[in-house]
């Protein structure tokens, strides 16, 4: 905390700087709590859209990947990251991350398994060659 | 696609059938990238708040990590999760996956380097005993 605020009646003393530190600490940790609610409840209706994909695609014997979609979708996340002043590294790793993720619950699909009941899928678990061709 | 529209003017074909899953796609694609975006979206501003946090812990000389306060942003978000139907282990992951990538940039900051020069800051690259101490 750098100033005090104008009615401040005592001048700054380490204790009262650092009650204000806590206290601004919270509001910060209040915002994060608030931000992370809404990313969840967006995360929700993501999983919604692609369990119906997946469920489309197990109908229509469509690939379950598209590399092509797929490298749209982390230029677009790249760009509208660096629009938001966001790394777009994490952009990126954060959607293969979900990627991953959806991977994990297309395949607990296909073999009727609880997707809580499978471990990670981590690209050590399922080797794929290029990359790509994924389950 | 299981039924067709009453005022379709022909019977379903494989064709006709694979051309409305295909536009199905397309719907539900473009859902996705509006959820991503507003995921990016937040997450910038997530970031801009653990950027403030690093800062004020970094001026009074608070531990970084704090596990307390993590367990209950995990317990909550799991919470959180199971009420919009998402499964609460990914809502775990996704939190730890951010977690990292919070500390990965603090790093950076204390380091003066940029955190895109950085490599990822995987639970392989930093030991920690506990799984809980972290830089």
């Amino acid at each position: 905390v750098e100033t005090t605020p104008p009615s401040a009646p005592h001048p700054p003393t380490p204790q009262r700087d650092r009650a204000d530190a806590l206290e601004r600490l919270g509001e910060l940790r209040a915002s994060i709590d608030n931000l992370d609610a809404a990313i969840v409840h967006l995360l929700a209706e993501r999983f919604k859209c692609t369990q119906k994909v997946g469920a489309l695609k197990a109908a229509h014997t469509m690939p379950p990947s598209d590399p092509a979609r797929e490298a749209q979708q982390i230029e677009r996340l790249r760009r509208l990251a660096r629009d938001a002043d966001l790394d777009p590294v994490f952009a990126e790793r954060f959607l293969n991350f979900v990627i991953e993720e959806v991977i994990r619950h297309h395949r607990a699909l296909a073999e009727g398994a609880s997707p809580q009941a499978l471990p990670p899928a981590a690209p050590s678990a399922t080797p794929h060659p290029n990359g790509r061709d994924r389950p």
